[in-house]
């Protein structure tokens, strides 16, 4: 384990990389489906009441990435389309359009694991989330970011 | 009619008003069911492949924008994941989740009726779609825009 990991784990509460590793589990069942290996999970108050991950390929839809899944699932099992009190787990900085819906839920928490330099909605406006939403980056970044070298590493061999 | 429809129905091609036209009637079935009344609808090669009106407070669900809806409709319906050759009409500005989504697709054209300017993606940063999509505003924007004032005026009533 790299230094730069070990680093993160001693600053980070143990519950987010509890809820990571979840989201990653997500992550590794796109990733043998063939899909871009991306998970998410939903929390309220201890209990995970959303998840889902990446489908584009399978559903051939766009809209269909881990976090649009996760918040709509979300939204069903707590029978409202707010996810105050709720944390997203993500394993990669978020897109502009799952940011937007993010806005649109209110989420009182962002987690994400790797950074997205290309996509990420940071790179556009960091400011595109609700203002009550806190985020946190860098949690188990390094396995997040790993998964993803490993899937297009193989499309390209 | 006013003045400014007038220019703008002088200088906007019948086909743009045509679909703008049934965006809104998709609008009106969101406002006959109390949902913020927006349509859109997607024409590819003078066909509409994707329709759709707002529906969250129904699905309980933020992602449920009209735009979201025709979008994965049109995946559907072309049996592929992007837009090219596609235009979307859709009655008010797109939000930033839309945008973003709209940027997936690679949409070549977007026509849009009404401005947004608190919640509409231009307010946040004009470059969020697809550097390929050429966007067109103000088509209709009147009837688009009144729809709005209504349903608002009538919640607030």
């Amino acid at each position: 384990m790299s230094y730069y990991n070990f680093s993160e784990e001693k600053d980070l509460p143990q519950e987010d990389e509890h809820y990571m590793r979840l989201a990653l589990q997500e992550a590794q069942l796109a990733f043998d489906q063939e899909e871009i290996p991306i998970g998410a999970i939903v929390v309220c108050k201890g209990r995970i009441v959303g998840r889902g991950h990446n489908l584009t390929e399978q559903l051939n839809d766009v809209t269909a990435h881990a976090e649009m899944q996760a918040f709509t699932a979300a939204s069903l099992t707590l029978g409202g389309k707010y996810l105050k009190d709720c944390t997203l787990y993500v394993t990669v900085e978020p897109c502009v359009m799952c940011a937007g819906a993010a806005y649109w839920t209110q989420i009182s928490r962002i987690v994400y694991g790797a950074s997205e330099e290309k996509r990420g909605f940071t790179s556009k406006n960091a400011n595109l989330l609700h203002p009550k939403t806190i985020t946190q980056k860098g949690v188990l970044a390094l396995e997040c970011a790993q998964l993803m070298k490993r899937f297009f590493e193989n499309k390209r061999g």
